[in-house]
Parts: structure tokens; C-alpha cells; sequence
């Protein structure tokens, strides 16, 4: 993931330990580990009584890459031990391929598969990713750029709004849904689920102010193609649109046309801050589809490596609504694009 | 773009040629340059009243890589001459910013442009695209995959349909829409919408079918990341989604589970025919929004290179509507991406 | 080749032409074709009676990237056609395996090959990486970087100096070795071989003045592992080594070491400018080794496609000695990896 | 490091941890972790009374991608910790520049540097190294590929041969030279410079037997070109050289061509068993040089980070000849770039 700014990851949910490599990271940038660490924490199963009631520790030791407080230049090791393998809790599942899994997928492709938890195709993977966004954060921090991430879909409720939210109110509600009054809602119809050991699945909105014009690559490397595919790219993700998405299918240009104004910036929004596939000083804009996640809480009908028809039970410790969990990863995903193409635009001119 | 398969292009609208060079291309393949150019025609402006009056020939001379007939290896090296280059039409732009369009953001991100057509941020570099996934598509013919491309909305008139048409079927439309009832609403509007010097956006879906199981990486080039990544590089797209995509957001997971049959299919797709980033072998289908093109055919405001305010003057010969256009670089994007993971894959074992 | 400043090549000797797209050229830059050109000129056979006689024109078209005399940072794409198409010549060679050339290798790669000239494997894909490496020079001149390379030895013909001699020395010969006696013995020596139809081997050495400290990566991405992979990947390398290269084997530490004076220069300067994979501001030096031409105007004994026996006859045009030929591909290749890491390097720090 | 079969690593020589990724290591492979552990013993200091006396385990632990003994294709994660951290052994060269080490270039290009034994420029890198060799080792056996690595020079004293010699008798050796009594001689004087605190050169060869022809891209990544930049990435090479190498430069071209017998094999071997940049069958051969390490045990004269003139004593425990202990590294590199080059391979037909 990357060109210059690259983040290689490895683990399973059940191995000894997840981890991963970031490269590129500049020279010199005073790092602040809490930091990263809570916003692993904000990704982490456990945080109230809405999600997963796993409580996995999520601690990250960083190896190398860092000295006296500063980063230096070469690349950064870090692991994330797998502390809660209750591996007699997946027995039910070795022979087993779970619906809307990738038990299956991973079996057809490899041969053969960690089938404890998921293994590598388990949502536990996105801890590295996190790791690696928060530190990209605290560069692109040092050049004022900003994200304000939330959920703004859950189920059938949903906030309508293009707004940029203060962290602060975001993180106030449980779902992460800044506006109160949709927060319940949401935190109410996740509460009803759960008891039926159902599942619901929701989009998040990320906005980033202050990016500089200049950012991406005209062709194939579109910083919203980037960034699109840094989306599509996590665990659940059916889609993803930016600015006016989906809806402008259905807009005239007279409409959908952003004029600009004398300073450069534009009176409407319509294209997400990218114009031709580059930052145009605007806030970008994105959204991004989860679907429900895959384990039930229920009994369900599959099948076995030998194609014989057998019952799945709901066993397990699941969140019914993994989405507000998935803000930090959307977020991270976006920084470490982000952070590539800035490093890349600084190549440009000799 | 491409690990394996790999296309590299250049070219600007108003240049000698746009041109590319595409690796990977496995060797021994009985290579037929006559569909090549069948499926550059289909991209064409000028091929019915509809589109475009524009009469680019667009004809595709392969420099090397061939021999006696078949593929032997080596880069395939591509040029289409720019014929018809009529710069002067461009001189009323070249110290303006039209809206939405990327003149503003070049000049941010070079410090200068090839103003003429919009340089190398005009569409016409997709015509390299379907170069490269024209001869993807031959050499995934051999193993039995198929494509079903086609428009699905224009404007707000809509298919509702997941069928795999036949290219007889999409190809009969002027608006490369299957049904023929939809496809005369759509030819309507977009009439309609011609007079006014406007512009409509809309949806294409792709459909792939007989796709072995086992595509795709499973962390960060999963098989819709890469295939999402490439249709955001296509010029005017807002948004893409897979299988349910955004409908997902509000389905519960008892209803999204896609249970499995006794001989590994799935009972619904809601999956889209990827799970975990990996084919499952289902049909593989995905839906791409494009916005409407920014060229109007009517005066706007907008500002020039000094910030000063201007008029900008609707000229030269452009769609009303490019989606059908763009149905052949849909199905390019896909055919490469997916010949790429292909190649890939067979790399698993030793 | 390269991370930043691409090269991608295409072409077979005997196809329409040979070409390449050259990604990551800073825009904004001044660039001079016929100088291009000028080095396209030294590099092409028929120069002077000592080297092949065919008589192509190299001359190379640009079909993008420039627009009013300056790059625009978008990518070149460049032809040079194959004019001097002598298919005939080829037909003797289509079924026999010729000596210590590629058409064994590729059969056994690619299960098929264009036996004509060489095809992919003749030395004129070289032409592409001249036009590359002469716009990288043009880049690099503006930051001060100068490049001084020339042959250092012809069979047992020695020039004993590790000198930076300047291009009009150099071009004074016929040969390219700047001595003027030692110049004389090696067109002596070639000009008794030729006449034999036998062929000889030599050393180039190229020094590179200027480069700032602090080019190259620390671990792979060496800036001589680097140079080494672009020397070793042109036709004919068996060898590069750096600074004191394979003598450093029989030295002592304690003589090898160079000691730093005040300014941060050394005395000495065995590790020819790059300590740890990283220039360190001295000039850098290196040598490779290239290998007698294979093709000889002499019968040999070889094998067909079916391993019968057969006599290969000596037929068309070629070089007694490449080496002098050689000079301006060995200075493009190092100055296509020096631009590359060169721009790696900005982005060090945010 | 790698297309297919890839490498990333991290760690300073002081930090928590060395570290690696090894991406694309197939599916389904037994391995062998004892077998593992016992090449990073062969690279280890402290093996014998010539080498260094520092005591590093060097246990690698890993982490993921593997399960129940075997490969599941995922991205295989190790740690080897750093026990033997006695920083306090480097305060003195805190400020001062060692002379042909990277402490100035490591300076110039961060701004900053972990300076305790060398940070990431220590050779205890190349731990990361010996660990994906040693896997892509066990991948390469199972296809009957089989490699002889071993000391040919140590300062003046060379062995003449380009044998294939079997571990058992590289391995008899305390030098790895696998004649009896050149090996002696090899001893003898590097027992000699040790007394003086000074330091030896050498060379390694290394060939390896049962490479499939047809490895090997034909013209950037030619496969001599991967296998020479992997060689010249080591810590202290200054040079690599095929089949002939160097003395090809002084060969006729009747003499070094290599003549095909019936079953396609070549009478001589001056190729290096490698064609055009792609593998003939024949046995690939190559040596690669070693400087002198620059540590020395004796007092130097150098700079500090303000430029004035320091003495630096000779203090810690350092090899007076590493170049026994490099043979595994580059046996190592050798591997990790003929598996790449293997699976890359597998892709050339449909």
C-alpha cells in the first residue's frame, strides 16, 4: 500500500501477534505514542456496551524506525500482540464455511486456511492500519491539514449533513454519530438488534479541510481512485463516492458545476475537493458503505468442505453494528493516501 | 496501473498521439487486432447523433510485441494518432478555469498546462484503456470469462435489472441500454438535454461471469479495491459499488448472508461475487456513477488565471451525455484488473 | 525502472519501431531535443569506420509531455523507428540457436520469438534508455551534476586513471578514451580484429561530479545497488564494481579506509562516493565490464530448434567493438538512477 | 525487494528489534523453522575463535502465515531481538564520523541518526535477509534447485576454481572456503591482522545448479541485473561479476562465446549460465567483493559533526574478516531473487 509513504502488513487473529512495516514515514517528525495508541483504542472491540464485549488490550510496541522522540528515517516495525485466542471457541467452524465469509474464498485460493477466527480475513488486521494512519496524521497535522470522520448512516436512520465536526462531538456519542438526536436512534436501533442477534450496517462520511491543491495524479493514481481503493479495501466496504457520488447520476451539469469564486475556492462542493483526479484546495469528501457484518448471533444453514449441507450455530463474542468501530480505519485509510500523495507532489518541480 | 498485466500510458487530447505500452500480456496468444479496433470504435464520439459530432478515427497501430500473428512476450507497444486537432477552437480557454474541469487544478500542481482540450486530463487518454483491456478480454475468452457491460440510468430514468444481457442486446441500443423501452426514455432526454446545451450524468454495470474462485489478494489489492481503484481513474466517475453496495447500509445481515448451495454457490449475490477481497465464483457484478460532463454548451461564469471574473462561452463539438461512451471503459478497466489478478494468482502455488 | 523517474520501454529490432514512456520528469523543465538527439547520434552504429556499418538515423519523435519547449510534467512518449529493415539478413539464423545470444533463452521462455535482428534482445532497445538518460542529464545539469564516462579498456588495451576528463576529450576519440596514445592502440586492435571477424570486450568507467551527499536508500535500494542492476541490465554487462570494486579484496582496512579532512571530503576515495548505500558528496565512480560482441563474421559450429548440428555462417553488419558505443548507454542509465534517487530524496522531509 | 516473492525489513542494530515481512511465499510449502535457525547460526558473530566475540542468539520468532508446519500464503511476519544492547560501548563515536562507515551520509541525508553501532547501517541487518533466503531456499529445494556458496578470496589468498562444492565441505572450513588448504592459508592471516586490529577483503562465490531455463526478464530485470543489485545491496560489496565477469573485457569473442551441444548445454560456461538476461540451464555463477570492514581496532584520525579533527579509538568486538560469515548472506539474496524470478516465470502463458 503505497509508493513512497508504504505500509506492509501481516497476522492473523489467532497467530501470535499482528503487525507491520511503515516506510517512508520523513525524518525528524516528534511522534507521540499515546496518541497512536488511542486511536487503536478507539478502534478496539470493548468500548461500551454497544459493541463486541471481547477486551482485547491492542497495545502497540513500536521496534525500530524511532529515537529519543523523533522519527529518523528508516522504516518502522511494530507488533500488536494477539492477547484473547480462545482458539476452542472456532472449533465449530474448521469444516465450515461461514455465509458472506471468506472461509470459502480462502480455501479455493490457498488450499488450505487458519480457520480460527478468520485468520488473516478477520476485521483484527485493521489494527495495523491504524497504527500507520495515526502516524500519518501527525505529519499531515504539521501542515494543518484535518479529517473530521463519523458515522452518518446506521441502518435505515441516517444524519444529513456535509458537515465538519470537532472531534469532540464525534467521540461524545457512542456511535459516533456527532449529531445527538441521530446518535439515539441509532444507539436504539442497534440495541434492538443485538438481542435478536442480528446485524446492521451503516456508511461513514470522512471530510478533510485544509488540503492543499496540487495533490494526485492525473491518470491512474487519481488521489480519489487512491483513496477509494484504501476504502474498498476494508473488511465489509460495498462502495464508496465522493462529493456528489451516486446522486449526480441523476444532475444536470448546469447544476452539478462547481463556479469557481475569485480566491479559487468554489461556491458549491459537488466535486469533493478533486477536480481531474487533484486536490483543488477544497474539502474533500467521502463516503463509505458498510454492510452488515457477517456473523450471526443466530443459527444459520451452510454448508462443508465437502459440500454437505450443515447447520452454523452463533457462538462468539460479535458486534452487531461494527461501523462506529470502522470510523478510525476510515480515517487512517484516507491520512495514509493522503500522506503518499503529498510526498509524492513534493517531486513535481526539481 | 497493473502488477502482472501492466498499462502505461501518454498522450494529451491535442499532442501528435496518444500512445501506451502494455507488459505482461501472456505469450502464444492469437492476437486479433480487428476486434481491438471494434471495441476503440465503440468508444468513439461520432458513432451516432446521439454523441458526439467529433469524427476522431481513432485507429490503433501496435509498434511491437506482435509477430506473425500471435503475442510473443513482450511489451506491447501502441499508438492512435491525434487527427483531428483543431487547436484554435481552444484559444478562448487558455487563461480560464472552466468549471469542474481540471485546468485549475494542473496549474496548481505543474505551473503550467497544455491548455488545447483539456491536455491530458481529456478523456480522450481512456482510449489507451481500451487498447490494453481489448486484448485483456481476448486472452480472458480463452478461459471462459465473459463481460455483460451496459447503461443502467442516465439522468433519473433507470433499468432495474442484474441481468447478464448479451453485447447483441446492448449493442442494438443508441444508448448502450439492453432494455429497449428504457433505452428510448433515456435517447429522450438526452435529445431533450442536447437542446438546452446541458449535460447528464448516469450509471454503468458490469456483470462477469464464469470467473474462477480464488481472485484477488486479501488484505490490500483485493479483488474490488483493484477493480474499484480502476473505475475511479476513469475520467467523470463519482462513486462505485459492489453487489448490494449502498443499499447494504440499511439491510439487516440475516437478510445480506449469501447462503451457500451444495455445490458452493450462493442462494442470493449480494456479495457481488467477491468475498474477502477474493471471487467466489459467482458473477462479479458492480455499478459506476458518472457525473455530467463539465462542458456545457451554454455561457458560465468562472475566473482566470488572475482571479479576475469571466464568461465563459458554451464551443466546440461535446456530449450531451459520454455514459454510453464509457460503457467500453468500464469493461477495459475491469478486463485488465482482473487479468492482472488472474496472473497473479497462478503464483500461489510453486 | 525507477520509482519516481520511469522508464518504460518496447520494441523489437526488426518490428515498426522501438519507443518508451518516461514518467516522472519534473515540469517545468527547458527541454533541448537536438541535444537528445546528439547523444541518440553517439550511440547509433556507422559513426566511423571502426564500428557497424548500417546506416539507421535514430531519430526520435516526441509524442507528448512538452508543450512550448518545456515539460509538462505529464508523460513522454517518444518513437524511434526502425527504418533499416533488412528481414532477409535473419532468414539463415530462424531455426539455429546462435552462440551465446538470447535466441535460445527466449525460445525457452517464451515457447516463440521474432528471430529477426535479435528481436527484443538486440542491443538497439538501447535507444530507448539514451533518449531517457538525455533528459535526465538535462535535469540534473540544472543542479550542477556533471558525468564524465569513457572506455577505460579494449581487450588488454589499459587506460590506467581514474580521471574526470571532459566530453570534448573524450568525443576527440574514436574509441572514446580520452588518451590520445592509449586511444590510438585500442582503434589499432580493433581494426586488427575486424578483419578476422572476431570481436573484443572492454571496461567503461563513468564518474559523476557534484552529486550532492545523502542520494540513496540504506538497505535495498543502495544508490550503487541500484546503478549496478541499470549497468548489469544492459546488453553485454558481466560486471560493475564500485570505487576500489574487486581490488578491495586484497586490501587492508587500514589502508582502504578514507579518512574525512576538515570540509567533510576524504583524502582517498576507495568507496567511490557512496558510504552506506549514500552518496557522500565525492565523485562517484565505477567501471563495467562488457563482454565480446557474440555475433562474429566467422562460421561457427551450433545447434537448430531440434538440437541437430549445424554451421552457422557470419552475415550482416556488425561491431568488431561495442564498448565506444556503449559510453553514452552506460552515462544514460546512471544519470536515469541518479535523477530517480534524486527525487526519492526530496521527500526525506516534509 | 521483490515483484512476486517480496522482502521488507526494519530494525537498528540497537533498537528493540530486527524484523521482517516475506510476502508471496506459496501456499502449502513445509517449513522447516530448524533449518531456518540454523543458516542465521552460520551468519552469527561468535561462531569461532576468528570471528567477532559477541555472543547474539539471533532466535527468529515468527509471528504469522504459517500454520500447523506449513505456509498458508499470507505474509509470513519475524522478529529477531537484539539481546546484546550495550549502548554504552558507542557514547564515544556519538559525535564523531567513522571513516567508511555511514554515520556522515546517514547525517546529511536525516538530520539525525540512531548513531549506536550503526543504527540501520549495521550489517546485523541482513539477519532479515538470511531468514526469507533460508524460506525461499526450502521453496527452490522442492524443484531441485541447489546452490554452493563459499569464500574463493580473503585478501591475496585465492581459491582457483569454479567447482560446485557441497555444504559439508564449505562448512568443514572455519572460513568457508572448501579447500583444505587454501582455507589453512585463509586462517593464517587473518589471525595475523587481528593481532594488529586491522581488517581483510575477500571474495564469495556462489553457484547454483538446477535452474530451469527461462528465468529471468529480458531487459530491465534481466535476471543477472536482479541477482547483482541483490549482491550489491550487502553491507561492504564493492563489486559483482558474471560467468567471465571482468576478464571477459579482455576475451575475443571466438573464445568466450559458449558453444550449444545437442541437448542444448554449452561446452563452456563463460555466460554464467545466464543468456539475455534470462537463465540457460547451465549452472549460474557469479563472485562478489568484499572491502575491508572499516571498523578497525586501532586509533584513526577523523572528523566531528562540526568538522574538527578527532581521534577514534578502536573499541567494542569486531570481525578482522566477515567475509566468512557473509557466504549465508549471499546465499540468501541469491535465493530470495531466484524464487521471484521462479514465480514470475509461472505467469508468462495463460
Amino acid at each position: 500500500m503505497g509508493t513512497l509513504f508504504k505500509l506492509t502488513t501481516f497476522g492473523e487473529s489467532h497467530g501470535a501477534s499482528m503487525g507491520g512495516i511503515i516506510e517512508g514515514l520523513p525524518a525528524g517528525i516528534d511522534v507521540n505514542v499515546a496518541e497512536v495508541q488511542e486511536e487503536l483504542n478507539k478502534r478496539r472491540p470493548g468500548q461500551n456496551a454497544l459493541v463486541s464485549e471481547r477486551n482485547e488490550s491492542d497495545k502497540v510496541e513500536f521496534l525500530s524506525g524511532l529515537f529519543e522522540g523523533k522519527s529518523i528515517g528508516t522504516p518502522i516495525g511494530f507488533v500488536i500482540k494477539n492477547k484473547d485466542q480462545k482458539s476452542k471457541d472456532y472449533s465449530h467452524i474448521k469444516d465450515k464455511y461461514r455465509p458472506s465469509h471468506a472461509d470459502f474464498t480462502y480455501e479455493k485460493k490457498y488450499g488450505l486456511r487458519d480457520y480460527r477466527g478468520g485468520g488473516r480475513a478477520s476485521a483484527r488486521e485493521t489494527v495495523c492500519r491504524v497504527v500507520a494512519g495515526a502516524l500519518a496524521k501527525q505529519v499531515l497535522h504539521t501542515v494543518g491539514i484535518r479529517f473530521s470522520t463519523y458515522v452518518k448512516q446506521i441502518g435505515t436512520v441516517q444524519l444529513n449533513s456535509q458537515e465538519f465536526y470537532t472531534a469532540d462531538r464525534i467521540e461524545n456519542s457512542l456511535v459516533r454519530c456527532p449529531d445527538e438526536k441521530t446518535s439515539e436512534e441509532m444507539e436504539k436501533i442497534i440495541a434492538e438488534l443485538k438481542d435478536d442477534g442480528d446485524t446492521l450496517g451503516g456508511i461513514v462520511q470522512c471530510i478533510i479541510e485544509n488540503v492543499p491543491a496540487g495533490l494526485g495524479e492525473p491518470v491512474f493514481d487519481k488521489l480519489h481512485a487512491d483513496l477509494g481503493k484504501g476504502m474498498l479495501s476494508i473488511n465489509a466496504v460495498k462502495g464508496v463516492e465522493f462529493g456528489s457520488g451516486f446522486e449526480s447520476a441523476s444532475m444536470k451539469g448546469s447544476t452539478h458545476n462547481d463556479i469557481f469564486q475569485s480566491d479559487g475556492s468554489t461556491e458549491t462542493n459537488f466535486s469533493g475537493g478533486i477536480q481531474g483526479g487533484i486536490s483543488n484546495g477544497m474539502p474533500i469528501v467521502f463516503r463509505v458503505a458498510f454492510k452488515p457484518v457477517a456473523t450471526l448471533m443466530m443459527t444459520q444453514q451452510t454448508i462443508d468442505a465437502k459440500g454437505e449441507a450443515v447447520e452454523l450455530e452463533g457462538k462468539g463474542r460479535h458486534d452487531a453494528c461494527v461501523v462506529p468501530r470502522a470510523v478510525p480505519i476510515v480515517e487512517s485509510m484516507a491520512a495514509i493516501v493522503l500522506l503518499d500523495h503529498y510526498l509524492r507532489n513534493k517531486t513535481i518541480h526539481i
